[in-house]
């Protein structure tokens, strides 16, 4: 039956006393409100080192299909439940990385089996249309309570898309239809450009650029791989495009402590990005748009702050291009707003923002400008999958009934001020702490040991990502409490003081 | 409750007699097998025009949002049955479409219904993984028995990803990466080659090209639409890669009495194609792969002959090229095999097999060389969804039982009969019927006929796609039989009648 699993989990145990592993400077959590712990586990709960026998006995099968050098362990998703991520050898871990920060509130969220047992969804699964063809009766109702009811400001306008690389590559396409509209006044193509386009040739296929910036990560699919800079492995042997790519400001952190002199690093960027611009004009490679992540989550954590964005934003008007806002990662609540962005505090503050991953289905939000002049020219067979946006609807619900963007800066607060504290007491291991609500990251002192600390923790039962070169990065569910964030630093000050 | 729908849906009626809505040469149908049809209508019904009002009212709804230019009608996916797709109206249309060729075995099919109904199978929808990374203890067994049990000949290895464009973009990068090592006499990157990538600069982003075809269609994003040259609006001011393009053959129907001018036309394009690669080579842009549809699809049901494709095979590796079947639109049955390209009849046709659309999951089949030699060159967040694999077994599990490979090549005899026929009566109006299994086309005399066709065809109850210039593709589910074949036929006779 359909129903029991969610019986089992509503019937699991409701304590949540954190179990206190080793003497020291421990966090004991006082009693959370239950309302994420409910359908979860109280802790984690090691039982093999990972990978584990099972999982190593699944990773050779798999590698008889597939190069499986990328993978952790193999997971039993049945069994986890909330923040803890169980794999098949049975080992039960604070999941930090959340599938590469795609799960939004937790694993089996009653909320989400919901929608499963709904009679009325069971269609939107098994017949998944071509939506710019012929979509279902309820999909701009959905459109309109899903994704249009956390609209960035100034935009009214969204379009869904399968994943992350699609969102971004029909971004670009987007800002490049409407440059080129705007550069022709308008008119209709000519016959010229319609000849030519059919043979990669230009006017038809013109020499345009996307400005993107070293560190950035944007997809990897061709278009999006040309404006992803974060790691070679990534890029090496892929044909690219000669687009232009700016530096990204190097701060220090904590940002507070180093004002001025990050405010210098910015404005060298700034510059830098205008004289790209118009170096990129001369070549006769005009930019058509700039794309940027509020923070490199990929490249590593890197933060700037609201006004760089700002005067960004601005140079992109100033020169005509447009200004694309990638939220792939940083959507969806991470950062104790809904949009990383809107801690910019502006009105007007993207032409385009693409989103992915937490929000489960991919797509971009526009402005009205951005949307293309005629049918069939942003397009593919499914533009999206209708059974997404059903879950995000609840993900929505839950966010907005559990206030989870309050619990995600509490939960920051204290994951921040834990950090601090740990890189003051090792020192000579951490540094550059740095975050917006649960969107943290802290540096280790080389590579290899950033992932030493990764590879014992998840042996003590916290499962954590990377990101850049020395970095941890941490990305928990939106329903990571502040008694999570404790279950997190304690594990860690354990691994750091063996490191010791 | 989830099993009322199915409940109902096993409850319609099981009638199938034909109704003959008017006089003249019509094709009256012998009662079929019952087994598609146990859950589906027996035949059109319309009420409006389409769109009508209520498709209207949306249409305006959703134009506040996107561009809907594109848009047919609004569908009642619940109340879809088998080959009968309804719209908010309550029209009932034969549907010869099929979501772009996309719905294996028709709407609602209680195959697919049951996988939503079994519990086992709930955690695959609610918690997507990131499969490069952390994927379910049943991935490998799934793969096995959805994927692998189609394989190509010769392919051991798969690769799912999302979509289409994500599966053809990631096979080129697989050829890309393959090539340069190669080339590299699978040593370590250089320095240069590292440092240069994360510029987009050569070496390490080298000036490697794919070779497409006039005609083709591989996708829209910025990779695959390199090698897209169906229609001008696909690739109007979008930037590209100067890639080399041969002539796809341009044959004369039916092909059986053209053999000898066929034959010359394959052997002046394949000419080309060795004429283009030494061109590349030199130009420093060496072709790391070919690409082509066992049928062009998109541009307009081209055909070649399996000499044509053999001999292009050869050429592939006689210059050191891979040789990638796009298989997106022509796999999944229905051309009467399960992969087109083994009407070729070769034991060695492809490096690099690409899917998606009726597969329900994209990705590409490959040889064991095309694999990448270490993690995170082919990958991305969520590199497919473990959900479209259960639905895949099942559909699999349904062609099986029900041969309907079989009934493909039936129906597909009795369609191209009844196209032959057709073009016959109205040789003013109709050419060039051609056809494999049910995968076929006809060319109307120009593209407003076409399309005056198509829909008037649809206002009849039968809707239909296009293709090409001028050109009407048949894309019927798996699942169409002879019955359906006739309901096509009569339409068409009905509304070509009332053109004449």
């Amino acid at each position: 039956m359909a129903s029991s699993l969610l019986t089992r989990q509503l019937a699991i145990s409701l304590q949540h006393n954190l179990r206190v592993a080793a003497p020291g400077s421990r966090y004991i959590s006082k009693t959370a409100t239950k309302t994420v712990s409910e359908f979860e586990y109280d802790a984690p709960c090691m039982k093999t080192t990972v990978p584990g026998p099972k999982s190593q006995e699944l990773l050779r099968q798999l590698g008889e299909i597939q190069n499986t050098g990328a993978i952790h362990f193999f997971c039993n998703y049945e069994e986890s439940r909330g923040n803890y991520l169980v794999d098949v050898d049975g080992n039960r871990m604070l999941d930090v990385y959340t599938q590469i920060s795609s799960i939004p509130i937790g694993y089996n969220h009653p909320a989400l089996l919901k929608v499963m047992t709904d009679p009325n969804n069971l269609s939107a699964f098994i017949n998944r249309p071509a939506l710019g063809i012929l979509p279902p009766e309820n999909f701009p109702d959905k459109l309109v309570e899903s994704l249009l009811s956390v609209a960035p400001s100034g935009m009214t306008r969204v379009q869904t898309m399968a994943c992350g690389s699609c969102s971004n590559e029909n971004a670009f396409k987007s800002m490049f239809i409407w440059y080129r509209n705007k550069e022709r006044g308008f008119t209709s193509p000519s016959e010229e450009d319609i000849g030519s386009c059919m043979i990669n040739q230009s006017p038809g296929c013109p020499d345009l650029s996307i400005l993107s910036f070293m560190g950035a990560f944007h997809g990897r699919t061709l278009g999006c791989l040309a404006t992803t800079h974060s790691k070679a492995i990534h890029k090496l042997d892929i044909p690219s495009f000669d687009w232009p790519i700016a530096p990204f400001p190097k701060l220090q952190y904590p940002l507070e402590e180093f004002t001025r002199e990050n405010a210098q690093e910015e404005a060298r960027c700034l510059e830098e990005v205008e004289d790209l611009i118009l170096q990129w004009r001369q070549k006769g490679k005009p930019v058509a748009g700039i794309v940027i992540e509020p923070i490199q989550a990929e490249g590593g954590d890197n933060h700037a702050s609201p006004d760089f964005f700002i005067k960004l934003r601005n140079i992109a008007r100033k020169h005509g291009s447009a200004f694309h806002v990638d939220e792939v990662q940083t959507g969806g609540g991470a950062t104790g707003k809904f949009w990383a962005h809107e801690h910019w505090g502006l009105e007007d503050p993207a032409d385009i923002v693409s989103f992915s991953k937490k929000m489960l289905t991919g797509g971009y939000f526009h402005r009205d400008e951005l949307m293309p002049d005629k049918p069939y020219r942003i397009f593919n067979t499914w533009m999206g999958d209708p059974s997404k946006n059903l879950f995000l609807s609840e993900v929505l619900n839950v966010i907005r009934r559990e206030k989870l963007l309050d619990q995600v800066t509490r939960s920051g607060e204290v994951l921040m001020q834990g950090l601090y504290a740990l890189q003051r007491q090792y020192p000579h291991v951490l540094s550059r702490a740095r975050g917006q609500g649960t969107f943290c990251a802290i540096d280790a002192r080389t590579d290899a040991t950033r992932d030493s600390i990764i590879l014992k923790a998840k042996n003590k039962g916290v499962f954590l990502g990377s990101c850049g070169e020395r970095s941890i990065r941490f990305r928990p569910a939106l329903i990571f409490k502040e008694y999570h964030v404790h279950q997190l630093l304690n594990v860690l000050n354990d691994v750091l003081a063996e490191h010791k």
